[in-house]
């Protein structure tokens, strides 16, 4: 036995590769679906709509020539096609090109992808909303946030009443994304009496619905969070297409539409962490300590800082991907869920943590509203906010992991504390 | 347009899925190359290994009997012809079995995997040495490890002095998992007066090659990492398959060592921290809090601390699994290297602190030796130990981040300290 | 206005002061109580201790001559009239020198310490025990611990049944420092189909108490926290010197015994950290590594490691010292709870994690059995343990914060999963 | 011996304290300093100094007219004669009240409390200038931070030219707070062609002292951290109160300097934390979670969430009181300057975490401008910023940890990648 000897001129060399091609390697090119150019195009507005507090309109029109309504319905219903893995890059691109607008139309991206998964499981109409939104470049928003629901993904405080041909539903829906902007508000809402959830869409332009500007934000300022007010509104049975016992999250289209929004959502922040490192890549490769006689990045203190939070970034970046395109080889959404929660709570952690890091290498510039970081700081805050909470989410997985049945509910109470409240303290 | 109203009879229903179900979802199956009766088997032996600070003959034997030796070789070479993502699930299973045992295996494989990827891209009689290794079941012990490295892997401080027919070779090498037990020692040493480094295998009954007993761990007690002794041995020239360059590492092939090395031995611990939640489950659900009136299981603070971080082990889980499956599909070695240190780096972070906060969840009991909690605790924090060491690691992501030439070894200086130490304090 | 010029020969000039600088700034100084020699005799046996699993006798007897048993009994009970900061320094020292014999002593200190609480606030007859601890030198062991108590310091799961002269007894108490080795014993018992916890005293050579050799753990070996057995023992009425209804732990001598148990056991862990930062100082000063010419301690990558962990450190040791200080010039126990708690809190992060951090930062040395280090590590992790735990504390302070009534028992529970467990699943 | 039984109705019952009796524990009372309706009219002014991004005049004038300029002047130089504890009080109440205008008073105060500590060790004229401060409440801005300067407390990138009476000084310096608002601006320079830093003072209205507007910040908007600018302005040689060999930090008096800024800034910050606190708890008192029937101050998981923060908090209150204790009862600034660095960097860690954690636990509406929780995050950010630096303090107090000789300026470099650097690429 007498193995080659290996000279040094024969040895595949490897070039010293910077992150993107590890982004390569590990997400889909979709550069077709969303060129470098309508990138930019997106990006040179985004300043502006945050010191506005209004979402950017020239970029929702390049995307919706683009047809990013239609990013995940079939080819066949006229859409793009997009698989989930490809959503999740191409949400990646627009969040840190603009976070708000990427946050704000991810919002559409889980409706739509909700009545994907929908529409492949059942042999119903629904592809006739699929072919609508995709074929007209309907945006649709997303109003399941209501004060007092307290993260929950499976009901509603607002009570519909039944009523000839539909329910008449009055109340309020904040934050919803894009109300302004939408032309579809999809929406779930609790029937009187009963203990049902209904999900349904209305045209914004419906009787009774009306959008109150209330949006004003430490961050993601252009993403038009505003209030969706129904007062008395009639919603009508053809328009609900889905229904289901309030608090109930066993279903697997449900657990589905939870995957899609946790991956994609990640994403996104993935894409506000990507640019914050990019911006503070060159400040510190532009900011000198002269009696170090070295720029920031040139030393180990700085560079083992970045490097804590790379770590973190690029495991998150790697499990992100790989779910994806797991849920899209078709996946059990039951096996899947779990470790896509999980990548939506370690994205809490480590995408805050990697951003604030990044901006304190920096120094003080970086505070300064002259430099786009304190923009991305501002913007990335906003992971904390969307549910399921990290209190019901961590509940969660420690059930799963215990072998108990798991809701995404949060359930607990405080039985002494209870008994005081009760005896009048 | 009027979707059908989903009923709740016909929704697919979401069974309570347990943590098994995830991993069946991201990790190959591999009962075929380690059946179930083979992993009871080694579990069975860990607690004596432990004990007395020994590897288990047994379970090696069992080992041995399923071809581990070649479990990544390719099958026309007589090998398994696992792929690193079946080698990491395998080494999972193992490392929650008994982790001591699996550990040292991993550094067998990590040496066998590194001449697959020599083989893949050569056109040399490496296949010899696989096929010998895969047909005679041959243990290769990793004597990389020295006294005074630092953790570098691309270095060595023993001297090697030319010879007739090779070179003459004196020195320690340690600690050398199952130097004792295997059949081939895998080593590299630098040539005297020049700068370039040689990998060499020997058989471990060579003339001048003596092994010392020297391991008494606090954990990893079963791994024999005894203390190899070279004395004026001769490593023959045909034994030598690969050189390069002292520090350098910016080779194909080495970058693919490091990878197969990064992912497999965190797929160890993966293993240990998944036996440790197992365990820790049980105790939880046996653990009854009377004035609680409920099994600590049952208890919302104890749920939540154990999903805290059954979210980041999710996270590793599926990105350790996904960059396996990559590089087994031809990804390039240069783009998954940062991601795979990343993963190595998060592991030593991550599962130390699972299992922590598992056995401080179960309570005083979890520390006494009754449980098997305590010896998993100890073997996880081997963890820590594996070079690349956190500390180049960190430098070297931080590095890939900030567009800087990276290296595995440490480069710094503390240039004033220099000074005043030479000044003669 | 013309103020002096400052030359450089007349400037105060800081010499680079260690860490004992430090330490000696604000801990009181109990060389008196506890002299140098008599802590070197402690650390000496402490190796042994920690391989047979059995505590240091000769050590004991070294305390004992000391008149360590009365350290805090005022002067003129014959005691040592230690304050608490000075007991918090001298267990500070001890748990640097044998971690588990200090961490045994500290339950005799806590039963001690919460007698005095009570003494300075009643004119009855308790100094008669304290006089009688501490002119005889009795070592008082606390049996507090029992299983399916879950951390709770105001219940006992035993019952205890009326008998003319006092009470009858039978049950395990377990873990009970020093079991074997004490003179008396310290414990509660709740009274039979009452809802009232009673404190009592007794010999351990009382008729029905035996000691149960039990403790077989991961660390703390030198402890001796054996099983104490009652059965059908007669605990006589005047030796119940404490009664309170279950459960209720909103008493000003109780707020005092779990402060005193808060800044004690703290301080011993802050002397076992302190003992594996001096080991790690030693290794560290002596790992060169070759390539980069340097011993470890002088590599900036390694100092900022350390660093990061002793800003942690030298923060809680300010917090504990001035907390003990403040308490013996007779601060409120109601105002020093939540703090006292939070340094406890705190203690179980900030310990473990320096020590590791030390640990890996030494390499693998560090896990050898050949260095203290790893013995420091497993007895450091018993943090992790000691009652009130980490979930209750939590929610103390978190209901602290929020302006609600506090309590140190657990309060919770999981009513959805309750009905289903209810409902048979 | 027979202790008397305790009986419900005698024992001292613990009534539920909230924090404020624990801060009232461990600070001293500086009512008499700065009445409450003091701290009421700055609080009142912070929203619109922060819309503005100009510092509240109003607030400025109320604290002049309490002579807060004075405040640690002694009381025999006119001045009020706060002790370094009581000013850390009287901050950390300006910190809740008002971040930016508490941390740009925050740099007064360091330069005040520098020349007290230099009038305490000299016999010279410095009493002249203290007087002037507190009889004419003269504010100082301290312009110390420069462009290049990496956190360097001991160097200057500004080079002043010997001339006739003084030194003629061109440069900028930047930010540096109340800048437009100040009588008189402290700052350092080094004389060209030496290595000797000089610290001066000048009146804000110096012939070639200019002001330029350029704070537009995240956070701290109302401190007006502005930019100085020197055009070959004369600095009389009697302004020069303070020189030293650059990179120098040995020095007693630069040490109590340093340990005046890490405990006052600490303490402002704490009161950051405490404002943020209080309006999370009154935020989560208020949002009722319909499905749990009850607020979220009610749940165990908002109570944990606080809870673990609150153990930070109060641990890090404890130290930071003490150690400004110690130091105003004549500590060694050798001694407890390791212990404030170390608060300060502990700080860094837990106001950001904690603040954080309050703002997720309430849920979207704290993301909104309506309530002052983002202001609140958006302040306490700047703690990440000023000097020394985070990788110079963990290299600071490594090298202390570690017996090594330890200054506050980094000390580090990367020789392989400076010689890649210097071979051209």
């Amino acid at each position: 036995m007498k193995p080659a000897l290996i000279s040094d001129d024969t040895r595949p060399r490897v070039e010293p590769a910077g992150l993107s091609a590890c982004f390569e390697a590990i997400w889909p090119d979709v550069s077709g679906l969303l060129p470098p150019e309508a990138v930019a195009a997106v990006a040179a507005g985004a300043a502006t709509a945050d010191s506005e507090g209004r979402p950017c309109r020239d970029s929702l029109e390049v995307l919706r020539a683009l047809g990013w309504p239609g990013l995940p319905v079939p080819v066949k219903l006229l859409g793009g096609g997009a698989s989930l893995a490809q959503c999740c890059a191409a949400q990646r691109a627009l969040g840190a090109a603009d976070p708000a607008l990427a946050i704000a139309l991810n919002m559409h991206l889980f409706s739509v992808g909700l009545m994907v998964e929908h529409w492949k499981r059942r042999a119903d109409v629904s592809w006739l909303l699929l072919e609508a939104i995709a074929s007209q470049g309907r945006i649709v928003a997303s109003a399941f946030a209501e004060p007092h629901l307290g993260g929950s993904v499976s009901r509603s405080t607002l009570r519909a009443r039944r009523s000839p041909g539909g329910f008449r539903l009055s109340g309020l829906k904040r934050p919803c994304s894009l109300a302004a902007e939408a032309d579809l508000v999809c929406f779930q809402m609790q029937v009187e009496g009963e203990d049902e959830v209904l999900v349904a869409l209305l045209p914004t332009d419906a009787p009774g619905l009306t959008v109150q500007r209330s949006w004003d934000a430490m961050g993601m300022r252009g993403s038009g969070s505003e209030t969706v007010r129904f007062d008395d509104c009639l919603v009508p049975d053809e328009l609900i297409y889905y229904r289901a016992p309030a608090g109930q999250d066993d279903d697997e289209i449900l657990a589905a539409g939870v995957i899609w929004f946790s991956l994609t959502s990640t994403a996104c922040y993935l894409g506000v962490a990507q640019a914050a490192m990019d911006s503070a890549r060159a400040t510190l490769a532009g900011s000198r300590i002269n009696h170090l006689a070295a720029t920031r990045d040139r030393l180990p203190s700085y560079q083992g800082a970045i490097g804590d939070h790379t770590g973190a970034l690029l495991t998150l970046e790697s499990a992100c991907a790989s779910l994806a395109a797991l849920m899209g080889q078709g996946g059990s959404p039951q096996a899947l869920l779990p470790m896509c929660l999980a990548v939506k709570q370690q994205a809490m952690e480590v995408v805050p943590n990697a951003i604030a890091a990044a901006i304190e290498a920096c120094g003080g510039m970086a505070y300064s509203r002259s430099l786009p970081l304190e923009r991305l700081w501002r913007d990335a805050q906003a992971i904390r906010f969307h549910p399921p909470t990290r209190a019901s989410t961590r509940q969660y997985l420690g059930r799963v992991a215990l072998g108990l049945p798991a809701q995404l509910d949060l359930d607990e109470a405080a039985p002494q504390l209870e008994k005081l409240d009760e005896s009048g303290r």
